[in-house]
Formats: structure tokens, sequence, C-alpha cells
């Protein structure tokens, strides 16, 4: 250890605010590596209990539990999961660092503000997705794996037969056929668990490299041969044509009756996600038949008549889950995959007790939002521009516009 | 087939009335092989309903959908997965068989009036477990086998980690330890599942013979070396003595606490599920721990705490969950199966269009409850005798005892 104002580092981890929020940014097992940025820990009261983990277990680890009003005057380094609440974060410092998945092309407004501040705000969402070094800070992955996961588990409990075939004495059950849209880390996670289930699994992705990756899992490949493939680099496809867009909707909508259960993962990065199952098609799919979105949220979905973290049953029988956080509901497998993340990201920023920010390095480029009073992240940059061109809304003036 | 009056057999499938019931006694796709009995198969509107068959889908595969006062009626044979309501029941006539689960043990006053109004009461869960010829008969077994399924998808929805182990970039996820507390067809059925997830599964029986069968799904067998073995035949345990009660419970509650979910199954025959957990070996699971019971309903659980078809979670986190009747949440699956049984036993019990009762055969001793004017099944017959000599209690002038 080296003398301690070089590691003065005090490092505090928020309790999530947002609703149905269960996980934390940083797991008891996780404090004693943190310790080495600097002798304090500081843990939110009551931070761990959506993921079962006690005040206790924090100070048993080392760690100092205390209010969220001392954590945000003492913390250098504030973690979270999930972005903070504005409150939170118009109160920070320019002496303070954030740290978090706070989507921040989702408010350019807030982030503009941060910058104000000089806060040095650390995005975890823009860790750079294929550079392998930067994998065990991936955590969109690391909660994209406990999504896929989750999905199939929730679809399981929701379809009304069994996932695998089963031979008993009362006869032969069937498995059940399951489609995975999207064959990013949820999807391939899902297939890889449905598999397991002993279910028949098809996956399909509009990038034609994933196609081995489905296979690899023993999956079929569903194939629409007029869609031409749309990898776009980093794990995501282009954004298709309109007319490859229609051609993909209608042709899914005749493949997908087949299926008991639909599993949609695909995502955009920073935008809407793809339409990809319209209200034509799950009415195709026959009564019993289980839709799990996870793509749902405020700015849509997969799955048309899928909604934010609430199921509707069609008139013909089909349930249609929008499940767009399901990390929250296996609240320790992703805090500890997130724990990881977040502990080797401060590794790679920090050093004697300081962000050292170096945006010619790939990492930092993608993570690093706000610093020294500026907005330094390229698109976020370019979101701020637009919203403030465009709108002119100054937020001090406007009352509560987040 | 042989002329019309020989097999002039009108067989009803009643729509359920418990609520949370979805199951149907006959799906639509063994409609057909059910009118070699008789030309006619009644369906009552919405029978199919819980299970995603629509009246329509009864109609094209042959069967006429009615009202239920038509089909009271007009039914020789009034099949039904749990018992019909009393009023239904008492409305019998003495030329109407019902089949279906009655649990004649558990109301036996109400048996004794369906004998005295001359009705044949089959019920399925009398069918003799151990005896080969039997098997495809057995809905207990086939409803089982759905339970202890759909147990494990349950406890993984509640579960706050993976089930698996699993590999990736943001580190290794241990597998979940899961305890298997009885080895009866659910249990057996709730080893294979959870270990087609990935779980580590330990089993435990009372009966050393269930040993092997635990092992051969490839589960480790936990043994209480102090218990003696208590088979007792047709795959049930016999009643262990209290000292044998006592120190079973402490044992389980000294081996418990390094499970993280915990699945109990163990049934008795017409009697009370055995205690298996008292409250402070709940008391004594981590946090996140999950405990699904499967004994759980009206006569207590194997699980101190547990509560019909509720989720309990403790102030340490525990989350127990009452799953008495899981196989209502799998209708499809358990509603085929099921199917499958009530049409074997019919086609073993009826010939020419009436039943042929011969109680010297092993399968109708088991299942005949009432017939001519008597309660012929023994046990039935000594429940009978019992409520109705100890406590005198004359249905018809009591109001609603039932």
């Amino acid at each position: 250890m080296a003398e301690a104002p070089v590691q003065a580092l005090t490092v505090g981890i928020l309790k999530e605010t947002a609703s149905e929020e269960r996980r934390v940014a940083v797991v008891p097992a996780a404090v004693e590596s943190l310790r080495e940025l600097g002798p304090a820990v500081l843990v939110e009261t009551g931070a761990g209990a959506g993921a079962h983990y006690s005040d206790d277990d924090y100070v048993s680890a080392g760690a100092e539990v205390v209010s969220a009003s001392e954590l945000h005057e003492r913390a250098d380094v504030l973690l979270s999961v999930t972005r903070p609440s504005s409150e939170i974060l118009r109160r920070l410092r320019s002496d303070q660092t954030v740290v978090g998945m706070l989507q921040p092309l989702n408010d350019p407004l807030l982030i503009r503000d941060l910058a104000d501040l000089g806060v040095t705000a650390v995005s975890l969402d823009g860790v750079p997705r294929t550079l392998s070094r930067a994998q065990p800070m991936d955590a969109l992955s690391s909660q994209a794996n406990v999504a896929g996961y989750k999905a199939v588990i929730v679809a399981a409990a929701a379809y009304d037969r069994y996932l695998p075939l089963l031979m008993t004495a009362a006869g032969v059950a069937r498995p059940a056929e399951i489609l995975v849209l999207g064959a990013g880390v949820a999807g391939l996670q899902a297939i890889a668990t449905a598999n397991r289930l002993g279910a028949v699994v098809t996956g399909y992705d509009v990038r034609h490299e994933a196609r081995e990756e489905i296979r690899s899992l023993g999956a079929e490949v569903l194939e629409l041969p007029e869609v031409e493939s749309a990898g776009a680099g980093g794990g995501y496809a282009r954004a298709l044509t309109d007319a490859e867009r229609r051609f993909q909707l209608g042709a899914l909508s005749d493949q997908v009756h087949r299926f008991d259960i639909v599993i949609a993962t695909a995502q955009v990065p920073g935008g809407r996600p793809p339409l990809l199952l319209e209200e034509d098609a799950i009415a195709r799919l026959r009564p019993g038949a289980v839709v799990v979105d996870l793509a749902a949220g405020p700015y849509g979905g997969n799955v048309a008549l899928s909604r934010s973290d609430d199921t509707v049953v069609t008139d013909r029988g089909v349930t249609v889950i929008g499940a767009g956080n399901l990390p929250a509901t296996v609240p320790r497998a992703a805090s500890e995959a997130y724990s990881r993340n977040v502990r080797t990201l401060l590794f790679h920023m920090f050093s004697e007790g300081r962000p050292v920010i170096d945006l010619d390095d790939e990492i930092q480029a993608g993570v690093v939002i706000t610093h020294g009073g500026r907005v330094v992240h390229h698109a976020a940059a370019a979101a701020v521009e637009a919203v403030t061109t465009a709108g002119g809304v100054e937020p001090h003036e406007s009352g509560t516009p987040y």
C-alpha cells in the first residue's frame, strides 16, 4: 500500500432509487478488493436489501454504512447500477465522480448539467462491446446474460405445457418450440437456457454472422433469405431500410405461428428497439403461446402490445410479457456480475486515488461522459447539442422537465 | 361398432368449479377416442377455457358443447378433474356415474349422500400406484409429475441467482444447491428438472429404497443415518414414530442451511402431509433462499409458515411458496396427461355402454367409491362410519357443513 494521501479515494455505494430495482452496484464480497483504492468504502443504509444483503453483511466485509446525505458528502466516487435521480446528480461537486449505467443519451439536459457542475460522469453502458480487454467491464453484457436466462424461466412459468419432451405412463408430451429473436448476449443465453430445459430452439438474427453462434448452441437458425446480413460491428445490427423492415415483419409473421414461445431480445444502442412482431403476428400465435419482450420499455419494444413491466393476455389467450428489466429480478446474480464490471473499470480508470482521464483510451472514450466542465463523450455531446439548439429548453427555467 | 343401444353411453366433460383451477378432464385431442364409448361426448360451455381450448376446438373434435344443466341432465358419465361442487353431486341420479379425483376421505358425508342417491362415484386418486397395468390411469402420478416440474420453474423464478454454473467475462457464478424432500413422482421430476437447469441437486426420502432412484437421476442422497427406512409399499412411507419424527426434524434443520432452494414434496395418502421443516429450520436458511412446498394445503404442509397458494417472505428474506396445486398452473400438460388417465380407466371399467363393476378387480377396488346404493370402497366406508358415529352430524339438517 502507498501512503495515505495517494490512496485516499472514498468510494460510496448508492442505494438504487428506481422502482422495482433490486440490484446493488457492489456486493459485500467485492468490498474488500475496492478497499485497495482507498481505506473507506461507504454504503448507503439499505443499499443491498433488495438483493438480500444486510447492512451487517457490508460492515462484516469492511464497509462503513452511512446515511444517504453522509455518503453524498463524503464519497469521491459514487457507484450505482442505474442512473441516480436527478436530485442526487444535481447536488454533486466538481471533485466527485459518478459511475453507473447512466444512459446519457436518454437525458441530454441532465448530462449538460453534470458537465456544468464539473462532475466526472462515467457510464458503464458505453464500454466498447467487442474490445477483448474491456469485456470484464461490460455491464450491458453481464446484465443481458441475466435477462436472457430469466426470460426462459419467465416464459416457462407462464407457459401451459412442459418445455422438455417427457415420456411418462400417461403418454408423451412433445417439447416446446421456442423462437429467440436477436442473438446477442441475451438471445444466446436464452437459447442456451431453453436448450438446457429441453425445448426445441430456433434463433433469428439479422446479422448473418450470428448464425454460427446460434448453431453452436444446438439451435436451429431461422433464415429469412431476402433479408441481407445487417451486421454493423460492435455486436449490433445496422438500421434496416424501410423495405427490409417491411419484409422482415411480414416474413416473421408468416413463421411465428409454429412456435409456442417467442423471446425477443433485439436492441439498438441508444435508440428505439426495432419492432419485430406486429399485432397480426401475435394474432397468429396459438392460444396459450407466450411472448417475452426483453426490449419492452418506455421507448417501445420488439413486440406490439408489450408494455413495460406488465403482462397482457390477448382475447385469443396469447400472453405477452413486457420484461425490460429482468436483471432486477435476479438481483444477486446481476449484482455480483455488475460488481466485477464496475470494479474492473475503476481499477482501469483510477490511479493513486484519482481518475486519470485519457480520452485516447478506447475504453475511456466510450465511458467518460462529462469531465472538467465539458461533455467529452461524442454521442452524448451531439445529443446535448441537438436538444439545446432544437428545443431551446432551459431546464432551470422550466419547472421539472425530467 | 356394435349396435346403437349397446354403445349408447353419453360422456359429459364438466367445467371445473374450484377457484384458480385451469385444467379440464378431457382435451379436444382425446374426444375422438372417447366417442368409441358412445356417439355423444358433451362438453360444458367454457370447460377448456382455462387450458386455452375453446368451445370451437371441442366442436371440431366431434363433441357437443352444451350448458351445465343440459350436461347434468343428459350425461351418463360425468368427468371432472377435481371434485365437482356438492350442489352438482347431490343432483346426480342413480343411473349416473361421476369420475374424477374426488378425494373421498376429505368429505365422508358427501360420499354417504352419493351412496344414498345410488350414484356410482369413481375416484382416480384411488388407482393402485404400484400396479403396472394401472399406471396409465394413475392421475396422482401424472399430476405429481407436472407439479415436480413446475416447482423448479417457480423456485427459479423466485430465486435471486442463477440455477446453473455460468462462466462469463464477469466471472463465474456458482450453481444453486437444491434439496428435494420426498422422492416420489413429484420429487423425482423436480430432481430431473433441477438437474436439467444445471443446479446441484440433493434428494431425501425416508424410504431407503428411493435412494437408488435419486442417484440414477444424477443427484446426491441426503442420508440421515439414524432414521430407519420407512417404506410402506405403494410408493408411500409409513407414519414415523414420534421419536423418528423428532430426530428427522432436528437432522433436517441441521442440514438445510447449506441449500439455496428446498422443494418439499412429501405426501401421505388420505392424511395430513408430514411436517419436515419447522420454523427454526427456515430461520437457518440464508436470506434469498427459496422454499417451495408442494404439500401446502388446507390440511397443513411439509413446511411451517407455508400457506396454501400463497407466498410468504420472512423477515430474513427467505421466500416460502405454498404450491399445493401447481398442476392447475400448467393446465395443458396436466389436462393432456389426465385425459389419458381418465380415458384408460373408462375403457377399463365400461363395457357395452355401462359400468361393469367388479370389486375383485384390484383397480376397481381402489377407485369405485359408491355403487348400487352403498359405499363400497373400504377406506371411504370406514371414514363415513367414523364421521357418522362420532359426530352424528346429519348433513341435511345442519345447513351447509360442507
